[in-house]
């Protein structure tokens, strides 16, 4: 088929069942919500493997954070200005037997019962690296900035049949907090390094696109042009299931200064930090080595075994 | 300090300060969501491949589940009636550029800005195996049942400084789906074989209990007295702060027909198929070593190191 032919939504849904007949992926009631297999699980837990092999000499300090994020710290980031259509915010049962009562009853009559609940002091992480910045508050860093390796699960409310747009998946981030230059180059030798580490494990297709987010609504699109200008976003991308419009499978922020003006994070000199991100996508990864190199990963080439450790 | 002085708050609040203060969880601004170190989580890790070592002569199916799980699977459990304090309920926004600019504005003037937000198809996940059933709706068991190993991600809206009482943290699970006499073998062999996969990595002191959950209000008192009769949930506790309140760190509980009557999940003999779970807690596992062995894992006794391949 050539690629003017190509019908992008028809062939993520072709991508998606081969994946759900294989059982790599495990079906739910809610679209882009799925169960993991082993085996689609043993290529992340070994491509996990393979950027901490790649990655140790750099010495991070390394941090595992659950899916959630604090409601404040959720608010100090523009989630709620530029992604609002894909937050998820965490709400409770706070009442008494009674109310839990009038719970039931909404229930048992097929009224929101839901819409009763109240905010509690959380909300879903919208990024892997979110967490990691209160937990600089108030400091001053080294010399050398801080390096940090984190791996978490972030969500983004947008039910899709693309396997690539799951609404729970997870990031490996490295960040870097530190001068100005520091996050720069951060961001520079990751976005080498990125496409260096993919075409070890034989993904050669990958390639760096300056990127710009879809931010929501009208002054989302002032912010689009913004990003571009200041190339503050780079991604990786890969043909997933379309060649015209490679997936990412990884990314490349630098925040500038945003997140040490809220949590008054100081370099050596006494100016605010400057950070800078790449994440990977891990289901994202794996999507695409099973769609380069198919199902049965015992045939896939001794090269990509070899690097994986597989 | 003998055992009738102890202050039970006063020695979860003493443990927590130290994991703190050696790093092995991060502080976030709320109680019970860390984030977890590299040391912590090389312990969940090893602990991980320890259980599935000793339990790949069973075969079972794997599966890693997010941490989400769809709302109507989660009103498919009893948990609304008998934990609804600790149920967590997603909510996003489904407005337009109109209700965002009101959204904003309530936020800026420290309005409750969350309330405005709808119900989406997703609950936290409050137990590792609830997605798991959904998964076999309208089929019938093989012979032998299935045998299933999961882990995940579970949430539970319970603020404290206990550091075992997570609000996020993971259970490993294995479930068995099958006649009533293959769900309660598997109950009764795995609280067997926990303790003893317990005392191969040194927690020789770890007890069963017939336990009861503490559910929700008048009712809930109602079916803890129904399920202690039954004996349906056992615990393994440990005295991680407390020995006259050990901590549960691994827990089975027996369903009965309660959901493959949800989802009609039967046997061969054409019955409604029984299941049961042990679920082990992982954070809490590393919670009850640490304790016991303290802080330097290099420190540790040479036959825990070796169980856990460390």
């Amino acid at each position: 088929m050539s690629h003017t032919h190509e019908n992008p939504v028809g062939l993520q849904e072709k991508y998606q069942r081969e994946l759900l007949s294989a059982g790599l992926l495990i079906e739910s009631s809610v679209p882009g919500v799925y169960g993991r297999s082993d085996v689609f699980e043993g290529v992340i837990q070994r491509f996990e493997a393979y950027l901490t092999r790649n990655s140790r000499h750099l010495q991070p300090e390394v941090i595992h954070f659950p899916p959630i994020l604090s409601r404040d710290d959720y608010l100090k980031t523009s989630h709620i200005e530029t992604f609002p259509h894909l937050m998820g915010s965490l709400h409770g049962f706070l009442g008494n037997e009674r109310t839990h009562m009038e719970l039931l009853r909404k229930r048992e009559h097929g009224e929101n019962w839901a819409a009763d609940l109240e905010p509690i002091e959380l909300m879903m992480a919208p990024a892997a690296c979110y967490p990691l910045y209160p937990t600089a508050r108030d400091t001053t860093l080294p010399e050398k900035g801080r390096l940090i390796d984190l791996v978490g699960f972030v969500f983004r409310h947008e039910p899709s049949n693309d396997p690539a747009r799951m609404q729970s998946f997870r990031q490996r981030e490295f960040v870097q907090l530190g001068t100005p230059e520091q996050a720069l180059n951060h961001r520079d030798d990751w976005i080498d390094k990125g496409i260096e580490l993919y075409k070890g494990v034989g993904l050669d297709e990958v390639q760096r696109v300056i990127a710009n987010d879809p931010f929501f609504g009208r002054g989302g699109r002032a912010m689009v042009v913004s990003q571009i200008e200041q190339a503050m976003k780079y991604e990786l991308v890969f043909p997933i299931t379309s060649t015209e419009k490679p997936t990412a499978i990884a990314s490349s922020n630098y925040h500038m200064d945003h997140f040490s003006h809220s949590y008054n994070i100081k370099t050596t000199n006494g100016e605010f930090a400057h950070t800078a991100c790449i994440g990977f996508g891990l289901e994202r990864t794996a999507l695409a080595m099973f769609k380069k190199f198919r199902f049965d990963v015992k045939a896939w080439p001794s090269s990509v075994k070899t690097a994986l450790e597989l």
